[in-house]
């Protein structure tokens, strides 16, 4: 089982979820229907009508039940069969059910044994966005032909910027030093570079484009792929409150092995009501994720084929620390919920 | 071997098979070239040349002889080798004939032993085109990535349509007897319900819009996949010559086993002469076929990956009696002709 | 190992090398970036960054380094690390070196044994071009679903074009007696044909359309897929040189076992200053190959699926002699290469 399976993924923006549809995802190799039930709260089910195995997301909600089109079965957020126009409602008729939670406008379904499914246990990787007004941040998704993992390197290396996407960075976060906190179930990666050029994405921001800042960046990355990066600089020796700070999360979640649903959302501290500015936030960031970072991410995979990076022993530097850690961490998590062989279906 | 081989397949339509140049279509898992010699009548052969294994249906019709266009060897219909510019003629060069028959405008061919390839086996699903005039009917052709047995399974329950095709049905043929009689070869399934509302697509040629109505409907499956569909009304207590009918044919040539050929026809008794309404049947059967029923059961293929549905243990009714007794026959066929070590080639 | 290694392959033509940027290709299996280093020479480097595993195609040349965009690694041309933002430069982050060598326009790469890669093995096929006037030949390139050897095969029977180019062919070259003359690592084939009819695209250059000529064609054939046709015709009994001539590149690259990268490049003696006759040479040529040879030879590939044409003990003819004593010669090589153990790096 290469996934981790007692954890929240984060499958798909609620505005992304039709009104009156379901709407089929894979997710960490299960197939699942979202969809709205009568109340319109969220329910995720199995994407698999037990009686011809038609998919339930090319079906319909009739009747406040997740309906299969092919014969009208229908069924309850719950699972439970609720419509059988061709015989009695029986129990073997029931399909999983998936906790779901609505939170900061994300899906989130757990995968794993339903009675582990705490909604304490959702990554707070876009509480961000509670406090900002719509301008103030923007949201997207794309999908990308690489593993999880490998998008999750890319993040724990915040330097990478400084090659990759050079406007974004000003060469100190690829060399100031990398203070790593491992949890028992996370891990935060600090970096901190005093008095240093500002970069260009930030320079309009201070008032003088020659400033010297202190530039900070926080990482948490969380196993199931949802990550928050804080970026900020202020001028050299003053507080913090004092500079900018944008947060992005950037959420990996697994579809196979080799590809991945990429959710992400950015905010700032400073021109949270400058809609136009938050237009070119959203571009620029697309450009950054689709244009420089999915080709790149990408061409690993094609690469390495069906192999993990690690199994093709790649030369390792210290910018390399936090995620293979996180590799390790996430390896481990793995391993325990496989020896303790976790029901797959609740 | 997981294909049935002797039977009579339908591959394509007459029309469809272009004037003066040959045409490659697999079947059953088999490469067949089909064209038209000399004197108009339409062969089938392998389609792959003896010499360097050339796809014949890339090349041409010369002289009346089925020429590989690469370096010129000619063929009869009967596979024998009539043409080779680089040596003799010699029988190592033949290439297999399958038996092939052009019946109601459809082209049937044989897979199996030729010896056993019996005219009259060819299914009668079309015979209703005979007395019907251009206007009456309409042919249709369309692909699919599912299997063959999973579209069987969508015909030989009928009632589907009062859930996918909801204008098309009335509630009556997923609730009413099913009487089923099975022949050594085929399989009848009849179905009928006295007294109940008329289904919109053909309340229109009643009276009223309330009338009540007998209704029925008869389905004939073969193993080849060729099937005939009869249904049909008539004011409650009447006898069926005072009602309409409609037939439809639905043929499921295997192409491999999760993909289909579907070759289609359909016709009726009450507006024979009609042709825009014919040119609105047509329109309205390929938005059934390709915008309802294919996009159902190719998600059970996706569903199912290379799995047999029954292999899934799926829920069954009673509406799937005759597709489960269908799929047992034409498994106790197959068996049997493996059993046989059939010849492959004649 | 199906491919040869100890040999110059064909990579592109230089003027498909983007100035300032990396281009990326695929060569007997393997993974080859290929760029200009700041002298302006071309440089062939593994396509693999040591450190992620990303594609050096993907990046781009910077101070005059080889640059992975990812994390700034820099390398030149042999292979050498010389830029490690995280760390010192050391021996294991260097990549593989190809030697590389740019003659007649072309690229051409070795990926074997690198102490074994002298320039005076290049195949001369592309000698022709050196004399004559950019007006006088074209070059081009295209890509192909096929293996090399069957394409290899087509040009070592230059008769098929009596079949699938009739106007190039006279019915001379399918009839005519074949010279076989193999040597250690290569094979050329002689034809010639006294007083024949004149191919229709030949006729054109001499006095009268019914003018009888003698004509000739000779094939070197290459292991690395590198081919030269030279055809051409004279009035009967004339010399060659009060003919015609015409010369052909055709190199067949191997990409992997089922695909190939194909360029070509064609010249004559006869019209070489005239730009409107040598674009409808080019126009010609493409249609030929693309038009006409490709469908033909993809098809082989398509009836054969992963197997070899000998594997599937075609029919041969006289015809084909030439190309099985090449693929006999070509499988020698790669057996000899293959028990000597050949290491696949420099």
């Amino acid at each position: 089982m290469p996934f981790l399976k007692n954890t929240w993924y984060a499958a798909l923006w609620l505005q992304d979820l039709p009104e009156d549809k379901p709407f089929g995802r894979v997710i960490a190799g299960e197939s699942i229907v979202f969809w709205r039930t009568v109340d319109g709260t969220v329910a995720a089910n199995e994407d698999v009508c037990p009686h011809r195995r038609a998919k339930l997301s090319v079906g319909g909600v009739r009747d406040g039940k997740l309906t299969c089109l092919y014969h009208g079965l229908g069924f309850g957020g719950d699972g439970k069969c609720a419509v059988n126009p061709h015989g009695p409602v029986v129990d073997s008729l029931n399909i999983r059910s998936y906790p779901v939670e609505v939170q900061d406008d994300m899906i989130w379904v757990w995968t794993g044994a339903a009675e582990l499914a705490d909604v304490a246990l959702i990554p707070q990787v876009l509480a961000f966005t509670r406090t900002l007004p719509e301008t103030g941040f923007v949201r997207g998704s794309t999908y990308a032909k690489a593993s999880h993992k490998l998008f999750e390197d890319n993040i724990l290396d915040p330097g990478h910027a400084d090659f990759l996407h050079p406007y974004l960075g000003s060469g100190a976060l690829s060399r100031s030093k990398r203070m790593i906190e491992e949890g028992e179930n996370s891990l935060k990666l600090n970096m901190f570079q005093a008095n240093w050029r500002t970069p260009a994405v930030m320079v309009g921001e201070f008032p003088s484009p020659d400033i010297m800042t202190d530039q900070w960046a926080e990482v948490d990355w969380n196993p199931n792929g949802a990550m928050l990066i804080r970026t900020g600089a202020t001028p050299t020796g003053r507080p913090e409150s004092e500079g900018i700070d944008t947060w992005t999360a950037h959420i990996f979640t697994a579809e196979t092995e080799t590809t991945t649903h990429y959710l992400y959302a950015s905010g700032q501290t400073y021109k949270t009501d400058d809609a136009s500015f938050n237009e070119g936030m959203r571009q620029g960031l697309r450009y950054a994720f689709e244009a420089e970072d999915l080709p790149m991410v990408e061409s690993q995979q094609a690469n390495l084929g069906d192999r993990d990076l690690m199994e093709s022993r790649p030369a390792l530097f210290a910018i390399d620390t936090a995620s293979v850690r996180a590799r390790r961490l996430f390896d481990r998590l793995v391993a325990a919920e496989n020896a303790e062989k976790v029901p797959e279906s609740a």
